[in-house]
């Protein structure tokens, strides 16, 4: 849409960056697409960009339609009474999925990175950059620990909400926190081995 | 392909079995269609149908092209030196996605079910009937500890074969048996807490 001859409001504009910020994510992925890059694609100042979204994860997020920013609010889960980590993680990501509008951006997200290799790498390094290097650093564990905590969680989702399979599906929050919790609690403090299976 | 005026050979026979399961899978779930609604759509004999393919789920497993049974396989992992059914059911898994004739017809599986309702059917009642029902009554857990142990070990696949997301994509097999394999044994012991968060 050519807007000539009136310059365009504060809205306009941030939703500009974030057009523009789809575009070159999907097509460079997380980490090719540099804010100045995004700034030029959008046609502005590259400090626009830091005032009106922050960082580039922040951008990510609102670009991608996130309703939440994992890298900012997983932290803050993790902290709190020791122990009990996984259950609250398990939790807030039930939580974030139970939610209509919370649900529908995840799974776009998720549906695309399925069949479509630009989403998948954008996906591949936003996780790996944002999330999962978070986690790790929070809890002081290897990244791989924070992935297979991520794996479960997915997982669950999965079963939960796209396949709908029973009775993961038809579970209550209590009962799949209640089983899922210390396996996450597991991955979080740093591979512990479960009592049973010591070897 | 018209054939008229020839009897069509088993191999032939075989496919049109196959065929029609396809197409009857995708319209009504693995509940909805019947053996004698397969055998109808084919324009043969039921019998038939248990000649080649022996029961239902067989059926299944023939028509999507996986490449082995998972309610066969699965429960021959189960049995072999206790407390460590949990690793043989990580790498098994693993070996499967690792090979590319295996991981195809599981990716396309995957893949029609996020985006495809009638594949989100059908793959959510052959889970639920045929894998996670067996789990759970070989190892007389509940389907929903089944259902933890499969959400990681798909979230685990999703991670390292369709986002291949580091490091989860880049570890060693035996790595990921050593750090998720306990988790699975978890589950498998039907949900003895691990040690370290125990409540």
């Amino acid at each position: 849409m050519a807007r000539a001859g009136r310059r365009p409001g504060p809205n306009e504009t941030r939703e500009q960056i974030a057009e523009a910020a789809r575009r070159l994510f999907a097509a460079q992925g997380y980490d090719g697409a540099t804010m100045r890059a995004i700034a030029a694609e959008a046609g502005v100042n590259p400090a626009l960009l830091h005032h009106f979204y922050g960082t580039k994860r922040q951008l990510f997020v609102a670009a991608m339609n996130l309703p939440f920013n994992p890298a900012d609010e997983i932290p803050q889960v993790l902290n709190g009474p020791p122990g009990e980590e996984g259950a609250r993680l398990v939790r807030m990501i039930l939580r974030l999925w139970a939610e209509p509008d919370t649900r529908a951006p995840f799974l776009a997200l998720l549906r695309s990175a399925v069949t479509n290799e630009q989403a998948v790498t954008m996906m591949r390094q936003f996780l790996a950059s944002a999330v999962l290097a978070t986690v790790a650093r929070a809890r002081g564990i290897s990244r791989l620990h924070a992935s297979a905590a991520a794996a479960q969680m997915m997982g669950v989702a999965l079963l939960r909400y796209v396949l709908e399979v029973p009775p993961m599906s038809t579970a209550t929050e209590d009962e799949i926190v209640a089983l899922v919790g210390p396996a996450i609690q597991y991955y979080l403090d740093g591979g512990q081995p479960p009592a049973a299976s010591q070897r």
